[in-house]
């Protein structure tokens, strides 16, 4: 990855530390991200002066191949054994990684908010100022993708467009019994979907644990991923969010399908989140917030009468998200298309997913994935946004 | 689960605080086995007099249907977008938690060591008094598990065998051209045998997206997870621990496997290794410290003339990790069999699993599960142990 840490730089200087330091396992993205390792245990990356690994006798080799630190030391090299028998496993650890800061002239530290306060505690012991840093200013840096990284995110969406074609496939293969839906014979259920979606993203190098599929009421709650048999005429949410196995980096996107005839009240409200995620895509550009975007989206929901988080922050029925986030090395991150979010630039990969939620009607919600470019956006998603399943 | 808690109940007299409080999402199994609850982002679980967890709104009511919790809490009673307006997002957060504590009469608490120290930071400013948990309480409480947690480690084991079978039977029907294994027609690659296992734990209920299959040098490296073509006459390590994806708790098996004639090298280590596997088990009972099962290893190959950790803490080649860990919620949790390994309980459900490793010659291990009885252990692992697989 050609980063550019130039604000990391900045922001040590302003903290007034000497440099910046993770102590993670790689499935914390902004330990990837800075030591480009990927490991299951937890290690420490050191930022100062270039990028410095810490890591156990049996990562060693694989630090030194496959990460990009400039040095790569190891545990044992700070008698590891000797003081665990003194000192136990976890001080042992941190009286090493204070003599590892030591080693490259390091007194202060800036460290996620998230870094373990064990650490923490046992650095500030030994004498390092530690500091943790509320700007988030990697997940900040990850923000804005480069060409390599926006690469990867369209590698992971083909592979989500193939699934959620899968996904679609099955329902409109299903028979309808007594208002459930059935194929070969059985039940079809949101778990049977999910297996061919996940199933589907193994074949093209992505893969998904978490997939939602989710019918009638469990759709109306969004995060709920949806269980049991599926039912005729009513809205079904499928959201799949898949990880490159090769690069890590994600994709989102979000169809709502009726398999059957969707009542009146379903298909107003797709209409009506479809005109919300127009509405979205023509707010979306440089310079706008993130906070302009999802305005847009509050705006024609308001204008019909739901609810909303903007106008009811109480609200459990109507629109109870925020319109997008940022995808990269998390499903989730910056920037976010909400009350919150900030200004927009060329390189933030996001996406646009309004949705209207109500136990007594059920869930819609379509998700396209973008990058913000010089002059507006491109829209990456290649999948059609049509509400009912044509049959077999 | 039908937890008990009491330890942590002494664990909490002892430090002298008046609860245990985690900050994290369900992703960290400490979080998940005491709120019992499945949640993408970051949640607050507080342990005194019972379980109460604070969540955001679009968790709640899922939080309050499927947690283990008394009580739920959401951030938006206690004045959520105010403070975020106030002191921005994290500060906002530790008013919130610092204002739910005082509610249910906390004053201190306890702390997983990796708990974030931006939380707790925040907590110490507003008066409640913060001590990691050096002893890692859950971690130890977590060790012993029901016989309900064991049915799930079993079933997750079921779909270890199919996996490993569809990878063996992947290798058994490969043709041998130049050294290289092909299949249909294209040469076979560790991917490909890894889409195999990972397509078939899907269909079996179950997943993971870190397999082992590594062959030659890459297999010297315990933690290589293999690339590229795989090669006929050498040892290739198939290494699977899949996670149920109902239950969350994980199994682990590994075999090696030859496809072609293994060099007398190769068979010499794989024998050796399958009788320092006999030992282990040998070795394993109630009484007996996670240290003796690793000794009985050592003592093996060690006898053999290879360096173990043991006799050789630098070593490079030959048994470069311990010989076992406990499998639950986390693939790799306690208790350890290596030389920090304490007593083993009815309970406890282990791997064994010793290896040789020389980039010279490849890797070897071999990998079973079980737990702990009262009068020894049951070996729950149903897949033979066999180096050379038979052509098709």
């Amino acid at each position: 990855m050609a980063q550019d840490l130039s604000e990391l730089d900045s922001a040590l200087d302003s903290m007034g530390v000497d440099g910046f330091l993770i102590d993670a396992d790689s499935t914390d993205s902004d330990q990837l991200y800075l030591s480009g390792f990927d490991a299951p245990d937890a290690f420490t990356t050191l930022y100062a002066d270039g990028v410095h690994l810490l890591v156990s006798s049996l990562e060693y080799g694989r630090a030194k191949k496959e990460s990009n630190a400039e040095t790569v030391s190891r545990l044992s090299e700070y008698d590891y054994y000797e003081k665990i028998a003194e000192h136990g496993p976890e001080a042992a650890k941190n009286h090493i990684i204070a003599e590892f800061l030591a080693d490259h002239g390091v007194e202060s530290v800036a460290v996620p908010a998230r870094f373990p306060v064990g650490t923490a505690d046992g650095l500030r012991e030994a004498g390092v100022t530690v500091r943790p840093d509320d700007s988030s200013v990697l997940v900040g840096i990850r923000a804005t993708k480069t060409d390599e990284e926006i690469e990867h995110v369209r590698v992971a969406q083909k592979a989500n467009e193939a699934s959620m074609r899968a996904a679609e496939d099955l329902l409109a293969a299903a028979t309808i019994e007594d208002g459930l839906l059935y194929y070969e014979g059985e039940p079809l259920t949101s778990e049977r979907v999910k297996e061919e979606i996940e199933v589907t993203l193994l074949r093209h190098g992505a893969a998904l644990d978490e997939t939602i599929v989710a019918c009638g009421a469990a759709a109306a709650d969004p995060h709920d991923r949806g269980s049991g048999p599926l039912a005729a005429n009513e809205a079904i949410i499928i959201d799949i969010f898949p990880r490159d196995k090769t690069s890590k980096y994600h994709a989102d996107m979000t169809r709502t399908f009726v398999r059957g005839e969707p009542s009146e009240e379903i298909r107003e409200r797709y209409e009506l989140t479809h005109e919300a995620f127009d509405a979205a895509f023509d707010a979306l550009e440089p310079g706008a917030t993130g906070e302009d975007v999802h305005a847009a989206v509050c705006d024609v929901y308001e204008a019909a009468g739901y609810d909303t988080l903007r106008s009811n922050p109480n609200a459990e029925t109507g629109f109870i998200h925020s319109t997008g986030h940022g995808v990269g090395l998390d499903v989730h991150e910056d920037p976010r298309l909400s009350p919150s979010g900030g200004e927009l630039e060329p390189g933030h990969v996001v996406t646009i997913e309004p949705g209207l939620y109500d136990p007594e009607v059920g869930g819609v919600r379509i998700e396209d994935i973008a990058v913000v470019t010089e002059d507006g956006y491109e829209n990456f998603t290649d999948y059609p946004i049509r509400l009912v399943v044509d049959e077999e």
